[in-house]
C-alpha cells in the first residue's frame, strides 16, 4: 500500500491530518478519498488546483466541497463555526489565495476567521482603520509577500500572538517569497513567529494549537 | 538623544522591551541603564557576553543580575516564578546557551521553564524517556542545530504549540544554522512555527504571548 | 560519433552504464539503443518520461520494458531477482517516483528491494510499525523531501548503512530539495551518506557497490 | 605610481572623490594624503577605524579631523553648513555608525543633516512623533538593519525621495544585512531607492546629486 | 471587500497608486477598474501582459489605453507632457520592455522621457555619441541586464542622480538579474542608487520624487 | 532607433559582433537583419531556437544559413575554413548543443574545430583514447555539465590554454550549471579559464583572440 | 543534567557514540569524560583543537591519547588493528587533517587504514601510481577540497564503494567547501556517496557500517 | 610521505608547479623546500603571508626571495626577463596584492609585466590615458573588485585576450568578490575569460599558456 493516513493525528497533536495534493496523481488521491469514506472520516485536501480537481473521476469527487479560491476541498461536511478567535490579515489582493487557505483550514476545525484584506504598510491608514477589529481576536495570522514589512508593524501593535505567513508574491529579490520570509524571521517586533512560504494551512494549524482547542473528532 | 526605549511595549504587545547588546558601546548601554534606573523600571539585557559585561563601569553594573550561560542580565530584581507552562527542549549540549536565553526571558516574565537537554533524535530513546514531562506543558520551545530533525519529531508527538529555535551549532552545510532553520520551516509536522536562528529571546516572547499572560508591569 | 557507451563500466566499477535520457533527443536515444542491440547488451534508461518514450519510433521502442512510475526502461530483459538485501523507504507518497527509480535499478542488477512507503516522522508510529522489517536488510535507502527528518531517525535506529536520497518534493524553503539534502548531510546520526537530489539511480548503484555483488554481465 | 586620485570628480559628477581606507596600508594612505596636501585639496576618508587612524604616522595625521563614531576623517577643514535639506533616520542605536557616515559626508559638502535615531517600527509611535520634522526635509536617508521594515513605512509617509541604506546589524537570516537590503528593494512603497549595505557615504552622495548642489570646489 | 485602493497616495507621497496586475484575476482587475471609473480617477496598470489584457471583458477594457511594449494600461486619458527632465537609457534591445515601463509611468505623470537605446559598454563609442544628450537631463534612469557595467560608467560621467534598474536579461550567473543588481549596488561611482530587478515603474516614481513635482491630481 | 550594431567590433577587438536572439522579437530581429543586408555585412545570430527561426518572416529568413543543433544562423555566407587550431571537447552527449555553438562561431571566423564528444571522466579511457588528437591543437575548449571534473583532468594533460564552458546539464545541486562553473573556477589545474554557463559563443571568441587571428572582415 | 551519552549507540547502529568538542566548554567535557571513566567505557573525542585540549584540567586529560594532526583524543586505550579494509585518499597536503580524523576513527574501531596523500587530478600520474593499492581495499574514503574532481575520477576506477568527504580547503568559489561538495553529489561516476564538509568522522562511521563489522564493545 | 610534487608539470602543461601555502604547516613547507633543494629545482610559493614566512626556520628560508606585497617567495633565483607580452591592470589600489601575485608569477617564468594601477571606470579618463600602452601587449590581465565593470570596458577596447581576475575587495553585496566574478562571467564584451576570485597566480599561468612559451625548465 502506497499511503498510510495518520488518522490519530488530531488526537495526538491537536491538528488534523490533511492531504497535500500538489504532487499526487488522480489515482493516489482517489484511493485516499476512498479510504476516508470507508472509515466515515472527515478529510481536508490542500493545494488542489482546478485542473487537479477536474482530473478526479466522479466517484472521487462525490460529496467533496471544493473551493477554487483557496484550492482546498473538504470531505465529510462542515462543522458549526465559532467566530472571534482568529484574524487573518492579508497585505495585498495577491496574497488572498494563501489567506483563504488559512481560513478554510480554520473553518474545517470549527473557527470562523475574520478576513482583513489589502492593508499593506505603504498606506498605513488602511491598517490603522482596522486595527481595533484585529486586536479583538486571540490569534493573528498575517500574510504578506514583497518585503513583508506588515509583520513587524502588526507585531508592534497587538498583544495576541502573530503568525507570519510569507507569500511568494513578488519579483526580483522578492521572487519566491524569501525576502518576506526573512523579514518575518528578523522582525524587530519580538514574539512574531513564522511558517514556510505560502503555508496558510500550517499557520492555521499553529493557531488551532495556540487556541488549545482540539480539532473536531475525526472518526477513523 | 540616541535611543528611545519603548517603555509602553509590554502594555501594548504583552512582551517586554529588551536591549540587544551585541553592537552597542559601553557608553550607550550605561545611558540606557541609567534611564531605566531613573524610571524605576525593570529591564532585560540580551547578548551581553562576558567581555561586554566586564567593559561596563561599576555604576552601570550596579544591581545587575548577570548570567554568563545565557549572556543575559536583569536590572530591577526577580519576580515570583510559576512553573508548569513552558518546556524548553535542547537537542544537544551545544544548544544550551540559546535554551538558557529563552529560560531567562521566561523567568524575567514570571515563568519557570522545564529545561530538557541532550535529546537529539539519533538516540530517540532519550526523547521518549522525557516525552510525558514535556507533554505536561502548555507551550514547547525546541532548540536544535545541525539538521534540526528534533522539530518534526516533537511536533508529531505533542498537542501544545511547538516553537522551533534553530541554533547556529553546526559546520559545513549546517554552518550558521540555515539547515536547521529550513528543517523547522519545512517540517512535515503541521503547526510547528519558527523564530530566527539563535533567537531564544524571541521564542520566549512568543510563548508568553501564547500563554496570554501579560508581562509583569514595567514602571516607566 | 556523438556518443561512446562505457560498456566496460560494470566490470571496472561494479555498476552498470545507464543512459540519463532527460536532455537527449529521440534520434540520439535511438542510436544508443541500436548500438546496444547490435552488441546484444542489456541497457537501463532513466529519466525517460512518458512524452519522451512516446517520441521514440517503433524500432527504438522494440523490446523495451517501460515503467512510467519510475520513468525507466530496460532493454534486454529481466534477470532473476534475489530478495532481502535492500530496503527502500519513502517518507511520503510523493517521494515514490524516486523510490521506484532506485528499486528498478536494483532489479536491473538482480536485487528485489523491499519498498516501505509513507512513513514520515510526523506520525512516528508508522515507521516504528515497520522498523523490524527494515532492520532485516543489509542496506537501507531512504527517500524524503520537505525537511528530511526521516534520515536522522532511521540512521539512529538501524545498523545497516543508510543512503539518503533527498527528493525535490516541497515548496518554499524546501523547493527543489535543498532543505532535505542539507538535513541528510548534517544528520546527527553518524554514518548516514547522501546522493544528489532525486538520484534514485545513484543510490541504487551505491547500494550495489556496498553489497559487493558485481552487476549482471553486460555483453558488449 | 600606485594611485590616481580622480580630482575632477566633483566637477564632472557633482560628488567628491573620497578614499575608502578599509584595505589600504598606512603607507598608501600617507602617500594619498601627501598628494592632497601638495594640491591644497580637501579630502574625505571613510572606513578609517581607530586602529587604522592610530597606525598613521604624525605627518599623515597632521590637520586631519578624525571622528571615530563615523570612522571618517576630513583633510582641509570644514565648510559653512546649511541645514534643512536632508533628514537621516536610523532605526536603532546600532545603526548610528552608518548614519553618522552619511551625516559626515553631507557636512563635508556643506549640508547639516537632521539626525533622528531609534525609531524602529516595532514601536510606531516613536516614528510618528518625529514624522513632521522628517517631512520638512527635501531628501530622506533611512538606515535600518534586521528586517528593514522602516523603509516601507517611511516611504509611504513622505513625499521626498527616500534613500534606503540597509545596515549589517542583525544575526541569523539578517546577518550581513541582506534581509534589510531585500526589504529596501522589494518595498511596497513606490519610489524608495537603495544603496549597498552600510554605504552611508553613497547615500549621502546620492542625496547631494538629488539636491542639485555641486560639492564644494576641490582645488587640485 | 478584497481591495482598498490608496487613493490618497499621490497627495501624501507624490507618486501615484498603481495596480501591479501580475497575480490578479480578471475579476479582481475588473472590480478595481470599476471603482476607479466610479470615482472618476485616473489609474495606471503595470505588468499587464497581452494574455491578461485579452482576458478582461469588454466593460473592463473600455477606455483603457493599452501598450504591449511596456505591458501597461492607462485609464482616464493622457495629461500634457513636458520634456527635458528625465533620460531613460537602456543597455540593450532586450532591456527595452523595462525602459518602456519607466517611460510610460513618467508620461502618466506628465513627463516625456528621452529614450536612448542599445548603448552597452562593450562598444563605448555608442554611449559617448549620446552622452551630451543624456547630460542635458535632470535625472537619469539606466536599465541594464547581464553584468550591468553601464551603471558605473554613466555614474562616472553625469552630475544628475542615476537610478539603476537591473533587468532580468541574461543567462548563467546573470539569470534573473542578480548580477546586474549587485553591480548597481557595488558601483564604484558614488551616488548611483538602485531599485528592484525589472522595476521600471519604481524607478520612474523615484525620478518623479526627485523632480519634486507632485503627480497629476487623481480625483477619487 | 532601438538598436545600434557595433559594426566596428571586429576591427577593434578581434571578435565579431553577434546577435543574441533569446529575448528579441521577430520584428527586432528582422530590422537588424535588414540593416546588415543593407551594409552587405556578414552576421552571426545565436540562441535562435527553432520556434524563433520559424517566427521570422520570409524576407528576414532569406539567405540565412540556420543550424538547429547549435541554434545559430549565419547571414552572408561561409568563409574558407582552416583546421588544426581549436579542439572542442564535450563531456557528454547532452553538452553537444553548447559545443556546436562554439564550433559554429569558430567556423564563422574561418576556423574548423575538431569536435570530440562523450569523454566524461567516469570512463577515463574514452578521454585517453583521444588525448593525442586534442594535444595537437593550439587551444582547447572543454564543455561539461554535472560536476565538471573534465576541466581539471584536461587542464592537467595539455599545454594549450583550456577554456572551460560549464553547461547547464544537470539536476539537483548541478541544476543550472553552477556546480560545473565552480569546478572550472576552482580547478586544481593552473591556467584553466572559464566563461559563463552555456556560453559556447564566448568561448569561441576567446579562442579567436588567443589565436591572434582577426575575424574575417565585416563590411559595414 | 546537561548531557546524556547514547551509550547504546554502537549496539544499536554499529557505530560508536563520539563527542564533538567544538562548542563545548572545558567543564562540560570534563563531566562527560568523568562519566565515561565511571562506566569504564572507551570514548572518542573529535574536533578537539590544541587550545581546547590544553584548557582541560589534569584530571580530565588523564589517560587521554591526544593526536593534534586529527584533532582527536581517545579515552580507554587502543584495540588491536586489522589492515586491508579501508583506503583513505587525500587530494592534497591540506586535506590531511580531515583524512587523519577518518583514519583515527577507523583505528578506534579496529581498522588500520591505508593513507594515500597528495594525488590530485592535475597530475593524474600520481593517482595512477597508487590505484592498484587503492583497489585492494573494500571501501574507499576520498578527501578533496577545491573543485573535488578526484571523487569522479576515483569513482570511475574502483569497484569498492567511494565515500566522498569534501574539505573546506579552497578560496573564492571554493571557500568553505561547497564547490567540492557539489562535485561529489553531482559526480558523473554512479555510486559515489557524500558526507558533510570536513566530516572525516562521519565517513569513517559509514565505512564501518559498510564493512558490517560492529564497533568494538563499549562497556557502559 | 605526505606530499608529491608534480615536477613534470611544466613539461606536460607549460605552467610550473607551485605551492599554495595558505593551509600548510611550517613543517610541511620545510619538507617541500628541502626536496626542491635536493633536486636543484626552482619553486614558487604563493599565499605565504608575513607571519607564515616568519614561522619558517632558518634552513627553510635559506635562499628564498620573499616579497610581502604579493605574498610570494621564489626558491632558486631569478631568470632573465622579457618585457612587452603582458599588461596587468588593477582597478584600484586595494587590488594591487592580487596584481602583484600575477606579476611575480609571470616574472618567475621570464615575463616582465607592465603594471597599470588605479584605473577604475568611475573616472574613465584614467583608463583612457593608458589604453594605448595596454593595447601594445599580447595578453591583458585585469584585476577588479566591487562591481568589476572594468572587465567589460577593457574587453570592448582591446584585441588581446582579457583574463579577468575578480578580487575580494568590497563589502555588502560585493563581499568576498562574487559580484565582480559575476560581472566577469556575464560580461557583454565577448571573449573575456575569468579565473577564481583573487587568483592572480592562475591568471598568470593562463597568460603563459596563451603566449605559448613553455615555462623555464625546472630541473628535478
Amino acid at each position: 500500500m502506497e499511503f498510510q493516513i495518520d488518522w490519530q493525528r488530531a488526537g495526538r497533536t491537536g491538528v488534523p491530518e490533511a492531504i497535500l495534493c500538489s504532487r499526487k496523481t488522480p489515482t493516489q488521491l482517489a484511493a485516499i478519498l476512498a479510504e476516508a469514506r470507508a472509515r466515515g472520516a472527515r478529510l481536508l485536501l490542500t493545494r488542489l488546483d482546478e485542473a487537479a480537481f477536474a482530473a478526479l473521476d466522479e466517484a472521487a469527487r462525490d460529496g467533496l466541497d471544493y473551493d477554487p479560491a483557496s484550492r482546498t476541498a473538504v470531505l465529510g461536511g462542515a462543522v458549526p463555526l465559532v467566530a472571534g478567535s482568529v484574524a487573518v490579515v492579508a497585505a495585498g489582493t495577491s496574497d488572498l489565495a494563501v489567506a483563504h487557505e488559512a481560513a478554510r483550514t480554520l473553518a474545517f476545525c470549527g473557527h470562523e476567521a475574520l478576513l482583513v484584506a489589502d492593508v499593506g504598510v505603504a498606506g498605513l491608514w488602511r491598517l490603522m482603520a482596522r486595527i481595533e477589529d484585529i486586536r479583538a481576536h486571540r490569534v493573528v495570522i498575517a500574510v504578506a509577500g514583497m518585503e513583508g514589512a506588515l509583520f513587524s508593524v502588526i507585531g508592534g501593535l497587538v498583544a495576541a500572538p502573530v503568525i507570519a505567513v510569507p507569500s511568494s508574491v513578488g519579483y526580483g529579490v522578492a521572487e519566491g517569497g524569501s525576502a518576506a520570509l526573512h523579514s518575518a524571521l528578523a522582525s524587530c517586533a519580538p514574539g512574531v513567529v513564522a511558517v514556510n512560504i505560502d503555508n496558510g494551512f500550517g499557520a492555521a494549524c499553529a493557531a488551532i494549537k495556540m487556541l488549545g482547542v482540539p480539532a473536531p473528532a475525526m472518526v477513523g
